[in-house]
Protein backbone atom coordinates (compact mmCIF):
# COMPACT_ATOMS: atom_id res chain seq x y z
CA UNK A 1 0.00 0.00 0.00
CA UNK A 2 1.30 3.62 -0.85
CA UNK A 3 1.59 5.71 1.85
CA UNK A 4 -1.33 8.08 2.47
CA UNK A 5 -0.44 11.92 0.44
CA UNK A 6 1.04 9.31 -3.07
CA UNK A 7 -2.68 8.90 -3.63
CA UNK A 8 -3.56 12.07 -5.67
CA UNK A 9 -7.10 12.92 -4.19
CA UNK A 10 -5.29 12.77 -1.30
CA UNK A 11 -2.24 15.23 -2.03
CA UNK A 12 -5.02 17.63 -3.70
CA UNK A 13 -7.45 18.03 -0.67
CA UNK A 14 -4.25 18.65 1.78
CA UNK A 15 -4.96 21.44 3.86
CA UNK A 16 -1.76 23.53 6.11
CA UNK A 17 -2.98 26.51 8.77
CA UNK A 18 -3.87 29.41 8.08
CA UNK A 19 -3.23 32.79 9.19
CA UNK A 20 -5.56 33.01 11.63
CA UNK A 21 -7.93 30.21 13.37
CA UNK A 22 -10.61 28.92 11.00
CA UNK A 23 -8.52 29.78 8.17
CA UNK A 24 -6.95 27.23 6.05
CA UNK A 25 -4.77 27.22 2.91
CA UNK A 26 -4.86 24.82 0.43
CA UNK A 27 -4.17 24.15 -3.33
CA UNK A 28 -6.56 23.86 -5.81
CA UNK A 29 -5.03 21.32 -8.45
CA UNK A 30 -5.08 21.20 -12.05
CA UNK A 31 -5.48 17.37 -11.99
CA UNK A 32 -9.29 17.43 -11.21
CA UNK A 33 -9.74 19.83 -14.31
CA UNK A 34 -13.05 19.18 -16.36
CA UNK A 35 -12.76 21.97 -19.69
CA UNK A 36 -10.38 23.80 -18.06
CA UNK A 37 -12.11 24.41 -14.55
CA UNK A 38 -11.77 22.16 -11.51
CA UNK A 39 -14.56 19.68 -10.68
CA UNK A 40 -17.31 21.02 -8.89
CA UNK A 41 -17.04 17.66 -6.09
CA UNK A 42 -13.72 17.90 -6.00
CA UNK A 43 -13.95 21.18 -4.99
CA UNK A 44 -16.46 20.63 -2.30
CA UNK A 45 -14.07 17.34 -0.62
CA UNK A 46 -11.68 19.67 -0.40
CA UNK A 47 -13.40 22.61 1.63
CA UNK A 48 -14.92 20.16 3.27
CA UNK A 49 -11.30 18.31 4.13
CA UNK A 50 -10.91 21.66 5.62
CA UNK A 51 -13.62 22.46 7.52
CA UNK A 52 -13.47 18.50 9.09
CA UNK A 53 -10.09 19.72 10.74
CA UNK A 54 -12.10 21.80 13.56
CA UNK A 55 -15.59 20.00 13.99
CA UNK A 56 -15.84 17.39 16.81
CA UNK A 57 -17.56 14.44 14.22
CA UNK A 58 -15.39 12.44 11.34
CA UNK A 59 -17.64 11.81 8.62
CA UNK A 60 -19.77 14.59 6.16
CA UNK A 61 -23.37 13.77 5.95
CA UNK A 62 -24.87 16.15 4.13
CA UNK A 63 -23.05 19.28 2.14
CA UNK A 64 -24.78 21.17 -0.08
CA UNK A 65 -22.45 23.41 -2.28
CA UNK A 66 -23.37 27.00 -3.89
CA UNK A 67 -21.02 27.28 -6.81
CA UNK A 68 -20.48 31.55 -7.35
CA UNK A 69 -17.38 31.95 -9.26
CA UNK A 70 -15.64 30.02 -11.25
CA UNK A 71 -12.73 28.18 -8.99
CA UNK A 72 -9.32 28.61 -10.42
CA UNK A 73 -6.80 26.02 -10.23
CA UNK A 74 -3.74 27.69 -7.46
CA UNK A 75 -3.59 28.66 -3.73
CA UNK A 76 -6.54 29.72 -1.70
CA UNK A 77 -8.12 29.86 1.56
CA UNK A 78 -10.91 28.25 3.38
CA UNK A 79 -12.87 30.24 5.73
CA UNK A 80 -14.23 27.48 7.98
CA UNK A 81 -16.75 28.34 10.90
CA UNK A 82 -18.14 25.72 13.16
CA UNK A 83 -22.11 26.41 13.72
CA UNK A 84 -22.77 23.42 16.03
CA UNK A 85 -21.52 21.13 17.97
CA UNK A 86 -24.18 18.66 19.01
CA UNK A 87 -23.83 14.89 20.54
CA UNK A 88 -24.35 12.93 17.56
CA UNK A 89 -24.26 15.95 14.40
CA UNK A 90 -22.11 19.12 14.04
CA UNK A 91 -22.45 22.09 11.76
CA UNK A 92 -20.51 24.16 9.96
CA UNK A 93 -19.62 26.46 7.00
CA UNK A 94 -16.75 26.25 4.62
CA UNK A 95 -16.14 29.74 1.96
CA UNK A 96 -13.82 29.04 -0.57
CA UNK A 97 -11.04 32.44 -1.02
CA UNK A 98 -9.30 32.96 -3.79
CA UNK A 99 -7.51 36.67 -4.75
CA UNK A 100 -9.98 38.06 -2.35
CA UNK A 101 -13.73 36.40 -3.80
CA UNK A 102 -15.32 33.79 -2.55
CA UNK A 103 -15.96 31.38 -5.08
CA UNK A 104 -17.93 28.81 -3.15
CA UNK A 105 -19.89 28.31 -0.57
CA UNK A 106 -20.53 25.25 1.60
CA UNK A 107 -23.13 24.08 4.40
CA UNK A 108 -22.50 20.60 6.42
CA UNK A 109 -23.88 18.64 8.97
CA UNK A 110 -20.98 16.34 10.23
CA UNK A 111 -21.84 12.91 12.28
CA UNK A 112 -19.92 9.33 13.34
CA UNK A 113 -21.22 6.81 11.19
CA UNK A 114 -19.84 4.45 13.76
CA UNK A 115 -21.80 5.97 16.76
CA UNK A 116 -25.31 5.98 15.24
CA UNK A 117 -28.01 4.11 16.97
CA UNK A 118 -31.66 3.94 15.62
CA UNK A 119 -34.25 1.77 13.50
CA UNK A 120 -33.33 0.86 9.94
CA UNK A 121 -35.52 0.08 6.92
CA UNK A 122 -33.87 -0.17 3.72
CA UNK A 123 -35.83 0.04 0.45
CA UNK A 124 -34.00 1.30 -2.29
CA UNK A 125 -32.35 -1.17 -4.29
CA UNK A 126 -29.20 -0.93 -6.13
CA UNK A 127 -29.31 -0.13 -10.13
CA UNK A 128 -28.76 -3.29 -12.13
CA UNK A 129 -25.73 -2.55 -13.84
CA UNK A 130 -23.97 -5.46 -15.64
CA UNK A 131 -20.68 -6.86 -14.88
CA UNK A 132 -17.42 -5.00 -15.37
CA UNK A 133 -16.10 -7.06 -18.18
CA UNK A 134 -19.16 -6.23 -19.96
CA UNK A 135 -19.09 -2.60 -19.87
CA UNK A 136 -18.01 -0.05 -22.12
CA UNK A 137 -14.65 1.54 -20.87
CA UNK A 138 -15.04 5.42 -20.94
CA UNK A 139 -12.82 8.54 -20.02
CA UNK A 140 -14.51 11.71 -18.69
CA UNK A 141 -12.16 14.68 -20.92
CA UNK A 142 -9.18 16.76 -19.36
CA UNK A 143 -7.42 16.20 -16.56
CA UNK A 144 -9.96 14.96 -14.16
CA UNK A 145 -10.30 11.54 -16.98
CA UNK A 146 -6.63 10.61 -15.72
CA UNK A 147 -7.73 10.39 -12.21
CA UNK A 148 -10.73 8.19 -13.01
CA UNK A 149 -11.67 4.85 -14.18
CA UNK A 150 -14.82 4.64 -15.44
CA UNK A 151 -17.25 1.94 -17.04
CA UNK A 152 -20.82 2.52 -18.55
CA UNK A 153 -23.47 0.40 -18.76
CA UNK A 154 -23.20 -0.72 -22.73
CA UNK A 155 -27.28 0.31 -22.63
CA UNK A 156 -26.65 3.88 -21.67
CA UNK A 157 -23.60 4.34 -23.34
CA UNK A 158 -24.88 5.03 -27.10
CA UNK A 159 -23.72 8.83 -26.89
CA UNK A 160 -19.99 7.45 -26.92
CA UNK A 161 -20.94 5.64 -30.38
CA UNK A 162 -22.26 8.75 -32.01
CA UNK A 163 -26.02 7.54 -31.20
CA UNK A 164 -27.38 9.80 -28.44
CA UNK A 165 -31.10 9.78 -27.95
CA UNK A 166 -31.37 8.02 -24.92
CA UNK A 167 -33.18 8.69 -21.38
CA UNK A 168 -30.74 11.09 -19.44
CA UNK A 169 -29.39 7.78 -17.13
CA UNK A 170 -26.11 6.71 -17.02
CA UNK A 171 -25.19 3.81 -14.70
CA UNK A 172 -22.02 2.56 -14.26
CA UNK A 173 -18.87 1.85 -11.70
CA UNK A 174 -16.39 4.08 -11.18
CA UNK A 175 -12.73 4.13 -8.91
CA UNK A 176 -9.71 6.04 -8.74
CA UNK A 177 -7.26 5.03 -10.87
CA UNK A 178 -4.32 4.88 -8.92
CA UNK A 179 -5.80 2.42 -6.47
CA UNK A 180 -7.46 4.68 -3.80
CA UNK A 181 -10.33 3.46 -2.18
CA UNK A 182 -13.37 5.13 -1.43
CA UNK A 183 -14.20 6.76 1.76
CA UNK A 184 -16.74 9.23 2.79
CA UNK A 185 -14.93 12.72 1.82
CA UNK A 186 -14.34 11.14 -1.69
CA UNK A 187 -17.69 10.15 -2.13
CA UNK A 188 -18.56 14.16 -2.44
CA UNK A 189 -16.24 14.15 -5.27
CA UNK A 190 -17.75 11.18 -7.08
CA UNK A 191 -21.16 12.52 -6.64
CA UNK A 192 -20.00 15.13 -9.16
CA UNK A 193 -17.71 12.73 -11.52
CA UNK A 194 -19.42 10.92 -13.85
CA UNK A 195 -20.65 12.44 -17.43
CA UNK A 196 -23.37 14.52 -17.17
CA UNK A 197 -27.04 11.80 -17.67
CA UNK A 198 -28.38 14.31 -20.13
CA UNK A 199 -25.13 13.47 -22.69
CA UNK A 200 -26.95 10.01 -23.12
CA UNK A 201 -29.80 12.24 -24.62
CA UNK A 202 -28.06 14.92 -26.55
CA UNK A 203 -24.72 13.98 -26.84
CA UNK A 204 -21.49 15.37 -25.21
CA UNK A 205 -22.37 18.89 -26.97
CA UNK A 206 -22.93 20.75 -24.11
CA UNK A 207 -21.21 22.33 -20.83
CA UNK A 208 -23.14 21.69 -17.51
CA UNK A 209 -22.29 24.24 -15.14
CA UNK A 210 -23.27 23.30 -11.48
CA UNK A 211 -25.37 26.21 -9.30
CA UNK A 212 -26.28 23.92 -6.23
CA UNK A 213 -25.24 20.28 -5.58
CA UNK A 214 -26.31 18.71 -2.22
CA UNK A 215 -24.59 14.98 -1.42
CA UNK A 216 -26.08 12.64 1.42
CA UNK A 217 -23.28 10.15 2.64
CA UNK A 218 -25.27 7.51 4.19
CA UNK A 219 -22.42 5.40 5.27
CA UNK A 220 -18.79 4.83 5.04
CA UNK A 221 -17.90 2.82 2.25
CA UNK A 222 -16.24 -0.43 1.61
CA UNK A 223 -13.36 -0.69 -0.81
CA UNK A 224 -13.76 -1.35 -4.49
CA UNK A 225 -15.70 -0.65 -7.46
CA UNK A 226 -18.26 1.54 -7.19
CA UNK A 227 -21.91 1.40 -8.31
CA UNK A 228 -23.75 4.49 -9.30
CA UNK A 229 -26.74 5.69 -11.31
CA UNK A 230 -27.33 8.97 -12.70
CA UNK A 231 -30.53 10.63 -13.58
CA UNK A 232 -32.01 13.96 -14.85
CA UNK A 233 -35.79 14.28 -14.26
CA UNK A 234 -36.43 17.36 -15.70
CA UNK A 235 -34.73 19.60 -17.74
CA UNK A 236 -36.65 22.87 -18.44
CA UNK A 237 -35.66 26.16 -20.44
CA UNK A 238 -32.18 25.05 -19.56
CA UNK A 239 -32.20 24.55 -15.85
CA UNK A 240 -31.33 20.81 -14.98
CA UNK A 241 -31.45 18.61 -11.59
CA UNK A 242 -29.31 15.56 -11.65
CA UNK A 243 -29.93 13.02 -8.80
CA UNK A 244 -27.74 10.20 -8.20
CA UNK A 245 -27.16 7.08 -6.19
CA UNK A 246 -23.60 5.74 -5.16
CA UNK A 247 -23.64 1.76 -4.21
CA UNK A 248 -20.21 0.25 -2.71
CA UNK A 249 -18.59 -3.29 -3.40
CA UNK A 250 -20.66 -4.73 -0.68
CA UNK A 251 -24.30 -3.41 -1.84
CA UNK A 252 -24.58 -0.84 0.04
CA UNK A 253 -26.38 2.55 -0.65
CA UNK A 254 -23.77 5.02 0.37
CA UNK A 255 -24.50 8.47 -1.10
CA UNK A 256 -26.78 10.22 -2.75
CA UNK A 257 -27.00 13.68 -4.74
CA UNK A 258 -28.89 16.43 -6.64
CA UNK A 259 -27.64 18.91 -7.92
CA UNK A 260 -29.42 22.10 -9.80
CA UNK A 261 -27.31 22.89 -12.70
CA UNK A 262 -27.76 25.08 -16.19
CA UNK A 263 -27.04 22.95 -19.50
CA UNK A 264 -25.51 25.26 -22.44
CA UNK A 265 -25.54 23.39 -25.51
CA UNK A 266 -22.53 24.18 -27.72
CA UNK A 267 -24.57 23.60 -30.63
CA UNK A 268 -27.08 26.62 -29.51
CA UNK B 1 -60.20 37.03 -3.55
CA UNK B 2 -59.70 38.17 -0.24
CA UNK B 3 -56.73 40.71 0.26
CA UNK B 4 -53.14 39.22 0.54
CA UNK B 5 -52.68 39.57 3.33
CA UNK B 6 -56.08 37.74 5.00
CA UNK B 7 -54.39 34.87 3.81
CA UNK B 8 -52.67 33.00 6.93
CA UNK B 9 -49.33 32.08 4.89
CA UNK B 10 -49.17 35.69 3.82
CA UNK B 11 -49.83 37.40 7.04
CA UNK B 12 -47.02 34.69 8.55
CA UNK B 13 -44.23 35.40 6.54
CA UNK B 14 -44.87 38.85 6.33
CA UNK B 15 -41.23 40.97 6.70
CA UNK B 16 -40.48 44.23 7.88
CA UNK B 17 -37.21 46.48 7.86
CA UNK B 18 -34.80 46.15 10.32
CA UNK B 19 -31.73 48.01 12.70
CA UNK B 20 -29.64 48.10 9.82
CA UNK B 21 -29.86 47.21 5.60
CA UNK B 22 -29.71 43.54 5.60
CA UNK B 23 -31.97 42.57 8.58
CA UNK B 24 -35.15 41.95 8.38
CA UNK B 25 -37.67 41.60 11.69
CA UNK B 26 -39.74 38.43 11.15
CA UNK B 27 -42.78 37.07 13.45
CA UNK B 28 -42.40 33.03 13.82
CA UNK B 29 -46.13 32.37 13.71
CA UNK B 30 -47.29 29.47 16.43
CA UNK B 31 -50.03 28.60 13.80
CA UNK B 32 -47.67 26.27 11.99
CA UNK B 33 -46.32 24.20 14.76
CA UNK B 34 -46.26 20.83 14.95
CA UNK B 35 -45.98 19.19 18.19
CA UNK B 36 -45.01 22.83 19.71
CA UNK B 37 -42.48 23.36 17.22
CA UNK B 38 -42.82 25.80 14.19
CA UNK B 39 -42.66 23.42 10.83
CA UNK B 40 -39.57 23.50 9.12
CA UNK B 41 -40.80 23.97 4.92
CA UNK B 42 -42.50 27.34 6.86
CA UNK B 43 -39.28 28.77 8.67
CA UNK B 44 -37.79 28.44 5.28
CA UNK B 45 -40.46 30.13 3.52
CA UNK B 46 -40.30 32.70 6.06
CA UNK B 47 -36.32 32.95 6.08
CA UNK B 48 -36.25 33.46 2.14
CA UNK B 49 -38.89 35.98 2.13
CA UNK B 50 -36.84 38.26 3.74
CA UNK B 51 -33.56 37.28 1.38
CA UNK B 52 -36.02 37.83 -1.58
CA UNK B 53 -36.54 41.30 -0.08
CA UNK B 54 -32.98 42.23 -1.35
CA UNK B 55 -32.38 39.85 -4.16
CA UNK B 56 -32.51 40.78 -8.24
CA UNK B 57 -34.68 38.05 -8.94
CA UNK B 58 -37.94 37.38 -7.77
CA UNK B 59 -38.07 32.65 -7.69
CA UNK B 60 -36.13 30.80 -5.47
CA UNK B 61 -34.46 28.11 -7.27
CA UNK B 62 -32.80 26.03 -5.22
CA UNK B 63 -32.60 26.32 -1.16
CA UNK B 64 -31.09 24.18 1.70
CA UNK B 65 -31.95 24.58 5.50
CA UNK B 66 -30.11 23.59 7.92
CA UNK B 67 -31.47 23.42 11.63
CA UNK B 68 -29.31 24.15 13.76
CA UNK B 69 -31.18 24.82 17.10
CA UNK B 70 -35.08 24.87 17.63
CA UNK B 71 -37.37 27.96 16.03
CA UNK B 72 -39.48 29.43 18.54
CA UNK B 73 -42.79 31.01 17.77
CA UNK B 74 -42.11 34.95 18.61
CA UNK B 75 -40.15 37.52 17.25
CA UNK B 76 -37.06 36.83 15.23
CA UNK B 77 -34.50 39.00 12.78
CA UNK B 78 -33.51 37.39 9.75
CA UNK B 79 -29.86 38.78 8.76
CA UNK B 80 -29.67 38.23 4.87
CA UNK B 81 -26.81 38.61 2.39
CA UNK B 82 -26.76 38.86 -0.87
CA UNK B 83 -23.97 36.36 -2.42
CA UNK B 84 -23.68 37.19 -5.93
CA UNK B 85 -25.96 38.66 -8.49
CA UNK B 86 -25.89 37.67 -11.98
CA UNK B 87 -28.21 37.97 -15.41
CA UNK B 88 -29.94 35.00 -15.01
CA UNK B 89 -29.56 33.65 -10.97
CA UNK B 90 -28.73 35.71 -8.04
CA UNK B 91 -27.17 34.06 -4.98
CA UNK B 92 -27.59 34.59 -0.88
CA UNK B 93 -27.68 33.25 2.89
CA UNK B 94 -30.16 33.89 5.22
CA UNK B 95 -29.60 33.29 9.25
CA UNK B 96 -32.53 33.07 11.79
CA UNK B 97 -31.59 34.92 14.91
CA UNK B 98 -34.00 34.41 17.67
CA UNK B 99 -32.90 35.79 21.34
CA UNK B 100 -29.11 36.22 20.33
CA UNK B 101 -29.27 32.64 18.71
CA UNK B 102 -29.12 31.56 14.89
CA UNK B 103 -31.82 28.64 14.84
CA UNK B 104 -31.42 28.29 11.15
CA UNK B 105 -29.05 28.83 8.05
CA UNK B 106 -30.37 29.00 4.32
CA UNK B 107 -28.36 29.13 1.66
CA UNK B 108 -30.17 29.91 -1.64
CA UNK B 109 -30.41 30.59 -5.75
CA UNK B 110 -32.98 32.63 -7.29
CA UNK B 111 -34.16 33.19 -10.55
CA UNK B 112 -36.62 34.62 -12.41
CA UNK B 113 -38.87 31.76 -14.28
CA UNK B 114 -40.69 33.41 -16.61
CA UNK B 115 -37.06 34.83 -18.49
CA UNK B 116 -35.48 31.61 -18.43
CA UNK B 117 -34.16 29.75 -21.96
CA UNK B 118 -32.73 27.04 -23.09
CA UNK B 119 -33.39 23.55 -23.82
CA UNK B 120 -35.96 21.39 -22.55
CA UNK B 121 -36.34 17.40 -22.07
CA UNK B 122 -38.78 15.92 -19.25
CA UNK B 123 -38.85 12.69 -18.18
CA UNK B 124 -40.55 12.70 -15.22
CA UNK B 125 -44.34 11.46 -14.97
CA UNK B 126 -46.24 12.49 -12.05
CA UNK B 127 -47.56 9.84 -9.76
CA UNK B 128 -50.75 8.02 -10.08
CA UNK B 129 -53.10 9.12 -7.13
CA UNK B 130 -56.48 8.31 -7.19
CA UNK B 131 -59.00 11.43 -7.44
CA UNK B 132 -59.40 13.81 -4.78
CA UNK B 133 -63.15 12.17 -3.54
CA UNK B 134 -61.60 8.89 -3.71
CA UNK B 135 -58.70 9.81 -1.57
CA UNK B 136 -58.57 9.40 2.29
CA UNK B 137 -59.47 12.98 4.35
CA UNK B 138 -56.28 12.94 6.77
CA UNK B 139 -55.15 15.89 8.88
CA UNK B 140 -51.62 16.84 10.30
CA UNK B 141 -51.62 16.95 14.22
CA UNK B 142 -51.28 20.52 15.81
CA UNK B 143 -51.63 24.20 15.06
CA UNK B 144 -50.54 22.97 11.15
CA UNK B 145 -53.23 20.71 10.47
CA UNK B 146 -55.91 23.77 10.73
CA UNK B 147 -53.73 25.23 7.71
CA UNK B 148 -53.88 22.58 5.47
CA UNK B 149 -56.28 20.33 3.45
CA UNK B 150 -54.58 16.93 2.89
CA UNK B 151 -55.75 14.02 1.12
CA UNK B 152 -54.40 11.14 0.56
CA UNK B 153 -54.17 7.57 -1.49
CA UNK B 154 -56.19 4.81 0.39
CA UNK B 155 -53.20 2.59 -1.04
CA UNK B 156 -50.71 4.61 1.45
CA UNK B 157 -52.87 5.37 3.94
CA UNK B 158 -53.23 2.40 6.12
CA UNK B 159 -51.53 3.92 9.00
CA UNK B 160 -54.47 6.11 9.36
CA UNK B 161 -56.51 2.86 9.82
CA UNK B 162 -54.13 1.18 12.75
CA UNK B 163 -52.18 -0.47 10.10
CA UNK B 164 -48.93 0.69 9.14
CA UNK B 165 -45.89 -1.98 8.13
CA UNK B 166 -46.44 -0.20 3.88
CA UNK B 167 -43.42 0.92 2.35
CA UNK B 168 -42.02 4.52 3.36
CA UNK B 169 -44.39 6.54 0.67
CA UNK B 170 -47.07 9.10 0.82
CA UNK B 171 -48.78 9.86 -1.78
CA UNK B 172 -51.96 13.09 -1.94
CA UNK B 173 -53.32 16.13 -2.76
CA UNK B 174 -53.05 19.27 -0.82
CA UNK B 175 -53.38 22.68 -0.64
CA UNK B 176 -54.21 25.98 1.92
CA UNK B 177 -56.87 25.41 4.10
CA UNK B 178 -58.33 28.97 3.37
CA UNK B 179 -58.06 29.28 -0.49
CA UNK B 180 -54.46 30.57 -0.81
CA UNK B 181 -53.21 29.35 -4.20
CA UNK B 182 -49.59 28.12 -4.66
CA UNK B 183 -46.75 30.21 -5.63
CA UNK B 184 -42.81 29.45 -5.98
CA UNK B 185 -42.32 30.98 -1.88
CA UNK B 186 -45.48 28.35 -0.56
CA UNK B 187 -43.88 25.23 -2.61
CA UNK B 188 -40.82 25.52 0.18
CA UNK B 189 -43.51 25.08 2.87
CA UNK B 190 -45.11 22.41 1.13
CA UNK B 191 -42.13 20.07 0.56
CA UNK B 192 -42.27 20.13 4.47
CA UNK B 193 -45.79 19.65 4.91
CA UNK B 194 -47.22 16.21 4.61
CA UNK B 195 -46.93 13.44 7.27
CA UNK B 196 -43.53 11.79 6.96
CA UNK B 197 -43.14 8.72 4.89
CA UNK B 198 -41.45 6.68 7.26
CA UNK B 199 -45.20 7.15 9.39
CA UNK B 200 -46.68 4.25 6.84
CA UNK B 201 -44.27 2.01 7.98
CA UNK B 202 -44.08 2.37 11.54
CA UNK B 203 -47.18 4.27 12.13
CA UNK B 204 -47.57 8.00 13.44
CA UNK B 205 -45.28 6.98 16.58
CA UNK B 206 -42.07 9.19 16.20
CA UNK B 207 -40.68 12.27 15.53
CA UNK B 208 -39.13 13.38 12.76
CA UNK B 209 -36.68 16.27 13.50
CA UNK B 210 -34.88 18.00 10.20
CA UNK B 211 -31.13 18.40 9.95
CA UNK B 212 -31.21 19.56 6.40
CA UNK B 213 -33.74 20.46 3.84
CA UNK B 214 -33.15 21.09 -0.10
CA UNK B 215 -35.83 22.25 -2.20
CA UNK B 216 -35.23 22.63 -6.25
CA UNK B 217 -39.04 24.72 -7.29
CA UNK B 218 -38.69 23.82 -11.00
CA UNK B 219 -41.84 26.11 -12.31
CA UNK B 220 -44.44 29.15 -11.26
CA UNK B 221 -47.21 26.23 -9.91
CA UNK B 222 -50.49 26.47 -11.68
CA UNK B 223 -53.52 27.48 -9.41
CA UNK B 224 -55.56 24.42 -7.43
CA UNK B 225 -54.31 21.09 -5.55
CA UNK B 226 -50.84 20.03 -5.82
CA UNK B 227 -50.45 16.08 -6.16
CA UNK B 228 -47.05 15.09 -4.03
CA UNK B 229 -45.40 11.82 -3.41
CA UNK B 230 -42.67 11.42 -0.54
CA UNK B 231 -40.73 8.67 0.08
CA UNK B 232 -38.02 7.37 1.90
CA UNK B 233 -35.19 5.30 0.64
CA UNK B 234 -33.10 4.40 3.54
CA UNK B 235 -33.41 4.74 7.14
CA UNK B 236 -30.26 3.51 8.67
CA UNK B 237 -29.73 3.86 12.34
CA UNK B 238 -32.04 6.35 12.46
CA UNK B 239 -31.01 8.95 9.93
CA UNK B 240 -33.11 9.14 7.21
CA UNK B 241 -33.92 11.29 3.82
CA UNK B 242 -37.32 11.73 2.73
CA UNK B 243 -37.40 12.74 -1.24
CA UNK B 244 -40.44 14.38 -2.68
CA UNK B 245 -42.04 16.15 -6.02
CA UNK B 246 -44.63 18.30 -5.95
CA UNK B 247 -46.72 18.44 -9.00
CA UNK B 248 -49.21 21.66 -9.87
CA UNK B 249 -52.86 20.65 -11.10
CA UNK B 250 -51.64 21.19 -14.98
CA UNK B 251 -49.40 18.38 -14.51
CA UNK B 252 -46.26 20.16 -14.29
CA UNK B 253 -43.38 19.32 -11.94
CA UNK B 254 -42.83 22.32 -9.70
CA UNK B 255 -40.69 21.23 -6.92
CA UNK B 256 -38.34 18.66 -5.96
CA UNK B 257 -36.98 18.08 -2.50
CA UNK B 258 -34.95 15.85 -0.39
CA UNK B 259 -33.95 16.14 3.12
CA UNK B 260 -31.90 14.37 5.74
CA UNK B 261 -33.60 13.81 8.81
CA UNK B 262 -33.59 11.66 12.35
CA UNK B 263 -36.42 9.18 13.14
CA UNK B 264 -36.84 9.04 16.77
CA UNK B 265 -39.90 6.46 17.59
CA UNK B 266 -41.75 6.95 20.70
CA UNK B 267 -41.80 3.79 21.45
CA UNK B 268 -37.96 3.61 21.66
Amino acid sequence: MKETTAYAFDADTRIDSGAAPGQWRVGVSARWNIMGVPDGGYVMALAVNALRAQIAHPHPLTVTGHYLERTEPGPGVVVAETLRTGRSLSSGMARLIQEGRERARFLTAFTDFGAAQGPTLIEAEPPAIPPLDACTRARMPSELGEQLTLRLDPACAGWLRGEPGGPADVRGWIRFADGREPDPLSLLFFADAFPPAVFASFGATGWVPTIELTVHVRAVPAPGWLRCRFRTRMLERGLMDEGGEIWDSAGRLVAMSRQMAKLRLTDG
